[in-house]
């Protein structure tokens, strides 16, 4: 493609509600365009690049036998009343009617169809197993629609489900496809990590693992140990139990008096109790007052720990979860919000185990500006429903070597492979005959890849300080030819011979043919990071031109004019190998 | 692939709705499902079509020097406001708002997005032109959906736009994306016509042509001529003006005594007229009432023409017109329907040319049961809106050579080019400063192609009374190989030792190794219409299997085993080579 013909409109300014790197040097480059909150239009270079990870996906997903099918995004609502998630999606659904009056959602997700589609196409064991994939436009009405394609309400996913006869079956084809995610990965130059995670609104009874690209930049925390390979992501991690130094389990509990209520007037909050009073924060028993699908409960966990609202919304099979209001507070304690404790309180109570651990500690009094101190879990409050409701933290013991020590690092969620079992087949009645003869319902997975967002978190593992640096199968471009003058004749007519001669050879590449200065050539060529750049300058005098590599660090070298087509072959057909040797 | 894995879900039975034969065929074939009216979910073998359609439609955009993009579906309502067509699309236009109460519509086609987008990127000529293009899906909440892939609500596009200084740009533009367009249709193997067509509701100040696939369940109208290449659609094709042979021009008018006033008891129609009193349909006066955007308006046409809605429309810029009711009729005309007439009228009156050189006619008296015979154009009433607004029809003289005749075909239409002019680039500020600095709105031209629609026109001209014959460039496999016996280990061997050579070489084949009769297989075979079959059977113990071609009507020929391979080779390049001639 020549340069002055293409639709790469670059900009000099960081877009000003451009938070992410990405979507800074997304918009910067030309690669894509806002048209509404969370809604972008993807421009030529992006397409590319888009293509290209959209050929990646489609090889490795060919590569374990699934099978491409492309289903509606107009999708009837009456199929999501069957599956229950009309009513539990939310407000991310987006819905409409037609000129008939019917309703309709836009998919975000496509299990209803597709198990209507094979529940009512295979009846059979022997047209089992079966997986069906597509890469296809979704929609999520994101409350928070940012960061460009990381975290938008109109997106590009590649999303596969398959249907099994057994869990033998299903685990099998989870195998092939947490491989084929690796190599779709790999193959983008990501640095990610498979981590366990929680199965949430999709529900199902098998285990799940979300991908994670580590990226600083990301919205999720990822838990890693630093001995064994345990990874998780926060709303998974779990807790090691009972705690380790924390709280003031050293003391017997026989020795310790009666609660007992002092004043503490306006210490609304641990930082409070513990400036106000010295009171270290795990001496401290944190109440939570939650609305679980309308209903009040308390939650407890130590004062030096933050609530898992996933765990706590697991433990009571609840749909919505959400921090009571100081009205509902007041309502249930008696007291002001900052003064709620579980002596008392007439709601269900979930006691992280960590609390119950402690041998005593200080809670809210259910009287504003009171606390409790002494008080002992079993004793003042009971003890029925003891759990991991907690967030674990950077340091803690890993749960599962008990040796190693817990890291939290950040990342961006590429992927998600679910064993979701019958959810969907029971409700959707996807049954089928199994070789006794008898009427079972089919096993399911499902297996999803952002692919919009790939480019974005791409991006954030790679750049520098002048732009993108494209890994060379994802790459709109795999060369960038660039002569320094314009109006150079034989500067020109090389740059011309070099760029017709990598185009007969496949070889996809970008003449910048415009009249602009040389700075300004090679400003743009940084900026949207094609990896090969050869630059035609005074050197074709002696038949010689420059050859530079994106952002390996190595300055330029010279190279004759006659070698560079075959330079080229030789860096691309080095790096496939490299790829299969991986 | 294997087609014991595959899904392939093939139907014995035509669907009860499926009315065109693409549809049967797609249904039966394991092609596509419905999921809700006209809108359907495509297949693996479906989706492996619409796949080397979009290959073959991207090739042919690139090679115009087209860049793809991909264009949200979601567009924001004030957009649509602002070009002025989320009044005028109707109910076709799908309507929705998101968790902010903000209006969108789900694109039906892009115009409005993609001016909005070049005219904020670019703003010098130095810039254009420039040609972008999306393969994407669209939302049209059709009234009636029908025919499968045909007239479906949600489909996928190839829409292209181009951005152009000055009208001879937009001229060579025009001219690629015609040249392109051949090329496509040529690979698709389908037999087409590229006609002159209305602007309609997209409007735009150049020339149209529509694209059309000749078939017989088409539910366009194609007009041609016997002698010259002139095509046009119905709603375009033009009068020859003056009729020739009908009416009663032959007498002169001088002659004709006054208009008379006639009973006409209980006759209605052009028909009562003609049975019950004996006239020529060419010597009746038609007057039709409609409502023009509300405001009533009578068109005259003879009464052996039909009208051309599209014409009248076009001749009152009008944005919707409808037939008028009865109450309606009553009120102007003081009569039942069926006695309308021109004389005395108080309407804006369009007098079709023919009618006007009529020397004297019989029309409705405005008086119900009542006609006048000796009506007089000109005399009896005005002629100050004369045009063209009648179909033609079969067997009239061509309006451009005079000489042919006007043949009338049935087509569907596949493609669509047009030169939109300013009409968007005004309305939404795309403009740019010129060579002499002057600041001008760009001149567009758009470019559509219904690419899920293909499948259905290829399929409606290649089938025979067993199924398919795809084309090779579109079908699914391009080699089907088949054992004759699945319990018979040499076949299924020699089979399978082919599928593999095959595959290796890079020839998409399917291999049926399902435990099947071979007339199951046979039947199954012909019905999704690989061009090229080859049977593994008994002949294999002489090394040989019989080769067939889907649709040829050659019987099948025996062939070395060992051939095979370098037999299909040979047969695809012929056929790449034959493509590349022509």
């Amino acid at each position: 493609m020549r340069q002055q013909a293409a639709f790469m409109p670059t900009m000099r300014e960081v877009p000003a509600d451009a938070e992410a790197i990405s979507h800074q040097w997304l918009v910067k480059g030309g690669f894509i365009r806002q048209l509404s909150a969370g809604v972008y239009s993807i421009l030529p270079l992006g397409r590319r690049v888009l293509r290209n990870a959209e050929r990646i996906v489609r090889e490795e997903m060919e590569g374990t036998g699934a099978q491409e099918v492309l289903l509606p995004a107009m999708q009837p609502a009456d199929l999501w009343r069957q599956s229950g998630r009309y009513e539990v999606y939310g407000p991310e659904l987006i819905r409409l009617r037609d000129r008939g009056d019917r309703e309709f959602v836009l998919g975000p997700t496509h299990e209803e169809v597709i198990t209507a589609l094979v529940g009512q196409e295979i009846s059979t064991y022997r047209k089992l197993p079966v997986t069906l994939y597509q890469i296809q436009t979704k929609f999520r009405d994101e409350r928070r629609p940012r960061f460009g394609l990381l975290r938008s309400r109109e997106f590009v996913m590649k999303d596969a489900y398959s249907f099994s006869a057994d869990w033998e079956s299903l685990d099998a084809v989870y195998r092939a496809m947490y491989g084929a995610y690796h190599r779709i990965f790999e193959r983008c130059g990501l640095e990610f990590r498979a981590v366990e995670a929680d199965a949430g609104a999709i529900g199902g009874e098998g285990g799940t693992h979300e991908f994670m690209a580590i990226a600083a930049s990301g919205e999720d925390d990822v838990v890693t140990c630093s001995h064994c390979d345990y990874a998780a992501n926060m709303e998974k991690a779990a807790g090691r139990g009972v705690a380790a130094g924390g709280g003031t389990t050293a003391v017997s509990r026989d020795t310790i008096p009666a609660a007992e209520k002092f004043h503490t007037p306006g210490l609304r909050s641990i930082e409070d109790l513990v400036t106000g009073l010295g009171l270290r924060t795990s001496e401290l028993i944190k109440t939570l007052i939650y609305l679980a699908d309308g209903k009040p409960v308390a939650v407890l966990v130590r004062g030096d720990r933050t609530l898992n609202e996933t765990k706590v919304k697991n433990a009571l099979d609840a749909m919505e979860l959400e921090l009571a209001d100081s009205a509902v507070v007041a309502g249930i304690t008696g007291a002001a919000t900052g003064f709620a404790g579980p002596v008392g309180l007439n709601a269900t109570l979930l006691v992280d185990e960590e609390v119950a651990a402690m041998a005593h500690g200080v809670a809210g009094a259910n009287a504003t500006d009171y606390h409790l101190k002494h008080v002992v879990p079993g004793r003042d409050f009971p003890l029925e429903r003891i759990g991991d409701y907690r967030n674990v933290e950077e340091g803690e013991a890993c749960p599962n070597c008990l040796e190693g020590m817990l890291r939290v690092i950040r990342g961006i969620e590429i992927g998600h492979v679910f064993k979701l079992g019958t959810k969907y087949s029971e409700k959707l009645g996807a049954r089928f005959v199994d070789a006794s003869g008898e009427n079972r319902p089919m096993i399911m997975g499902c297996y999803g890849i952002g692919v919009t967002r790939l480019l974005s978190a791409v991006i954030e593992q790679h750049h520098d300080a002048n732009g993108m640096l494209w890994p060379v199968e994802l790459a709109p471009f795999q060369v960038h030819v660039i002569p320094v003058s314009h109006q150079d004749e034989a500067q020109m007519a090389a740059a011309e011979r070099l760029y017709e001669q990598l185009r007969a050879d496949g070889i996809e590449t970008l003449l910048d043919d415009r009249g602009e200065r040389l700075g300004v050539k090679l400003k743009d060529a940084d900026l949207i990071g094609i990896p090969i750049r050869i630059v035609v300058g005074k050197g074709i005098a002696e038949g010689e031109v420059e050859w530079k590599e994106r952002g390996n660090g190595e300055p330029a070298e010279r190279l004759a004019l006659a070698d560079a087509g075959a330079a080229v072959r030789r860096w691309l057909e080095d790096r496939r190998a490299r790829r299969r040797k991986s």
